[in-house]
């Protein structure tokens, strides 16, 4: 009974042999990927870079209990931990005692929210978010992120932090100020870190950069140049405790709650999905949001901050040959480590080499290829895209993402309320009805329209159906019958039944009958309750056009 | 030129003089059934009576002009009175001099936004209300207007005013305090009207129970028993006054400004469309936002009130014999003549009779009929009236049009979303592809599953169709063929198109082959720009489901 919601009661008793040294070496590599990036983002999200490192041991091992992907690298993510720095900082200054305890009670609400999702089953939320979306609010998001991290790079305290073009500005009008040496090592670290994912993928780039920097610091004594670094960073264990329980700042926390719920939720159910899709097995999108959000509540308790599943240490973690979650119970296990022991060792790391690897991390993310295919294929997917992408950059990622959802939705229920609708003709080589528009050799009766409207019928689009139907009968006096082609009629409402019906009789008074082919199913059902079979049962039921013109023809040569 | 834009230079040099009797009887009609209404409504809208009767001159004679349909009867209606109370209440004491300078500077904000709305032809927005909820908050409404006249009915001041259940408690908490005298004369009143509707529907029954209970008031010295009478009402003509512009002030009004713009011309736009189509005429709906537009601009420089075409003066004004907007302007001419020389007359008009008048008209626009056909059809649409119907009652009409229409849409949505799939199989007498759950007798053929998805195809099912069909594979692993009948997919986005290829991709490398039968014009055209003609050409260019499997049958054949 409990292996239906504890996965980990499932692989742990049948763990092949076979499977441990994947699991031991992608469990390794991940751990080396995991601590700097995971310090790094703890530094974007403005918060002191030990709690990258908290948020990379307990969550890890519940996720790894709970969770049903088997290669998903959970920890700090970047975009999550942008969000985390845009929600608190209008609240509480980043870094201060009362920014992390803001940030924990979040983590909580996270992690509630997140359970409540998976308990209810609203896991379907997210299909609401297309992909022309996320896309593009990913690419603002790293631009975003890359650009927050300037201040670290060049090693100029901006004041600026969340606006691109004030960012921008800034650090141009106080170029003056850049400490060359933190400035030299942030750009040799990037040029480091792409040129090495590009020729030597095999080895971390971020460990050799880290180890580098952290050398070159110590011996040459950078930081008496002004050049930052991390300093003390406290070790031992995370410990636990309580969140600290506010109502006015569970309201206010709440809207970023809910946002960095469903976006977490977003990039790990879409990476989870991608390798169980290759590794032939299923992930259920509904027990995915349950782990998530047991590791977000259990990392709340002990100093953790919002975790999720991420792009590129899950793909590491695949690649590296992880077979079960063992893996990721190695790499907490290594974090875990690394707190006991070597902590001591981030002494002399450079702020610049931080910034360094989020900003090759995020660049990555922006995805104008993309936007291309979108605006080769259909326009208005592609200016969706560009709103998402310019309403992100202007006015944040929260607003960019609802400004994003809110016009693919009305682009959805525009494009459905004026459908595209056509005039039929027959070809009869093939013995089927086209457009006439399209196939010129299409043949037409004068005295039948065979009208083929391409939407479901609802409440917004009758007036629409009924003017272009009314258009084509003046365009053809001498119609006496009129056939629809219902085979693009998905379904269709109450609202829409009554017009229909209303239309039907107000066209027979003028002595032209209306002929319903290729009723679906569903709709036929809704038509019989608003009581059509009683009046219209033989004008109604035909399966196909050709039905219905075979009709027509032998009605019409009786007469 | 200027008759494209001025419909009077059109119908006045070719009036017909056998219009003019209909014409001028109906005028006469509306005007005795107006004088009273526009005084009622006035005093709805928490206006002195006397600027009903503004609002019924200067409106009626620029709808006159610039209106496209023949019988509408513009002037003050319910709807929008209560809208007016509703909005600008909030901000100033119904009947004080403030409250006067708002409403007109709404007046004035709504005939630009309608005016505006008809030169950028906006008026399709409409059709997002759908009939459901148009049925539901007007009954909601309509119950509001009728016990906001509650205090009037009874003669006692209640505190409440928009909210139902308070206007009740209230009024039975007070019943000891009621002027019986008020009270009788408005029940009695109320039974006049509706007997006189119901058996003398020729005799005007406002006329009636107006002049006989100024005579009775006048006669029995009633005011001096405390019935509330209308007293002083001032004669002559408006005057030319310009409204007050402040800035704050049009913020303020901006949202009842727009809704009311909206709902005005819905209401007059329903009830012309509905005549002309009796009349075999066409009403041009952005010439009609036009000429309400300029009616309303217009009257906010006469000291009226927001106008609209009403539902039951229009349909008096038809049954009369109006036959061109001649009849308009005689209707706008006698209340002319009325403010000029008949003011006094109304001197002991007892406010319980306006509220009787106001109630009886209101009471026929409950349309639970409406909602149990909703229900009966299909209950989905029956819960959009209901919740739109409750949210009105509960939060007031702009809230509960906006839920109720939200509520539309969303249910639009999740119905595209998580449409009807269907597997299909062969009716061989007919010679169709039908669903087999429907059909016992409907062939399927081990090696081919036949697929048919209804729904345009979209960002947010793309993962339910790829969900169904696996389902669907699942239970046939002998499937080699996947035929997918594409005759419901009206249309389809870039991020389907993607997601499709790659679907069609994976299953491939399983050898199982896709046949796309009967797209669609406009999504084979998406299709070829996604490149699919490249990879795929011999694949998507079935016309019928009977095409492809004979391509299929062929194919096995020669295996």
């Amino acid at each position: 009974m409990f292996k239906k919601y504890i996965p980990a009661l499932e692989w742990i008793p049948n763990y092949k042999r076979s499977d441990l040294s994947g699991d031991l070496s992608a469990g390794l590599i991940v751990a080396i990927m995991l601590i700097p990036q995971g310090m790094a983002y703890a530094m974007l999200a403005g918060l002191p870079p030990v709690i990258g490192l908290y948020a990379s041991t307990i969550p890890l091992f519940i996720y790894a209990l709970f969770g049903t992907s088997r290669q998903l690298a959970v920890g700090p993510v970047a975009m999550v931990s942008l969000l985390v720095l845009t929600g608190v900082s209008t609240f509480a200054e980043p870094g201060s005692e009362e920014y992390i305890s803001l940030v924990l009670l979040l983590m909580l609400m996270i992690g509630i929210i997140q359970l409540l999702m998976g308990l209810f089953r609203l896991g379907f939320l997210v299909n609401f978010l297309s992909h022309a979306v996320i896309s593009a609010f990913t690419s603002a998001a790293a631009i975003i992120i890359g650009l927050s991290q300037l201040k670290h790079l060049i090693g100029v305290k901006l004041e600026a932090d969340k606006d691109v073009f004030k960012i921008v500005t800034e650090a141009i009008l106080r170029s003056s100020e850049i400490n060359v040496v933190a400035f030299s090592i942030g750009i040799v670290s990037i040029i480091t870190l792409i040129l090495m994912k590009r020729f030597i993928p095999k080895i971390p780039g971020p460990l050799l950069v880290v180890v580098g920097s952290i050398l070159v610091v110590y011996l040459f004594n950078f930081q008496s140049l002004g050049v930052k670094i991390v300093g003390e960073v406290p070790s031992g264990l995370p410990t636990f405790s309580m969140p600290t329980f506010e109502y006015q700042a569970i309201i206010s926390l709440l809207p970023i709650a809910i946002t960095i719920s469903l976006i977490g939720f977003m990039e790990s159910i879409a990476m989870a999905k991608a390798i169980a899709t290759k590794e032939k097995y299923k992930v259920v999108p509904n027990k995915e949001l349950v782990a998530l959000g047991l590791a977000n509540t259990g990392g709340a308790f002990f100093s953790a901050y919002p975790v999720t599943g991420g792009f590129s240490r899950s793909a590491v973690n695949y690649q590296a040959g992880a077979k079960t979650p063992l893996a990721t119970l190695v790499t907490a296990s290594l974090v875990t480590l690394t707190l006991l022991f070597f902590t001591g060792l981030f002494y002399y790391l450079p702020n610049a080499v931080l910034a360094a690897i989020i900003m090759v991390a995020v660049y990555g993310l922006i995805d104008l290829k993309e936007a291309k295919y979108l605006f080769k294929v259909r326009s208005l997917d592609g200016i969706t895209w560009a709103i998402t992408f310019i309403a992100t950059l202007v006015f944040g990622i929260e607003q960019g993402i609802l400004i994003g959802v809110g016009f693919s939705l009305v682009v959805f229920i525009g494009r459905s309320a004026y459908p595209h609708v056509a005039e039929l003709g027959h070809l009869k080589e093939e013995n089927v009805y086209r457009n006439v528009l399209r196939y010129s050799n299409a043949i037409v009766t004068p005295k039948v329209l065979i009208f083929r409207f391409d939407a479901s019928l609802y409440f917004a689009n009758m007036t629409f159906f009924e003017n272009k139907l009314s258009e084509r009968m003046a365009e053809k006096p001498e119609t006496k019958w009129v056939v629809l082609d219902f085979t693009g009629v998905n379904s269709i409402d109450a609202v829409a039944l009554h017009s229909l019906k209303e239309l039907i009789h107000t066209y027979e008074q003028a002595n032209i009958t209306f002929l319903l082919a290729g009723i679906k199913g569903p709709v036929m059902d809704l038509m019989k309750k608003a009581g059509f079979t009683e009046k219209y049962r033989n004008q109604i039921s035909y399966f196909s056009v050709e039905q219905a013109m075979q009709e027509i023809s032998s009605k019409e040569d009786t007469k």
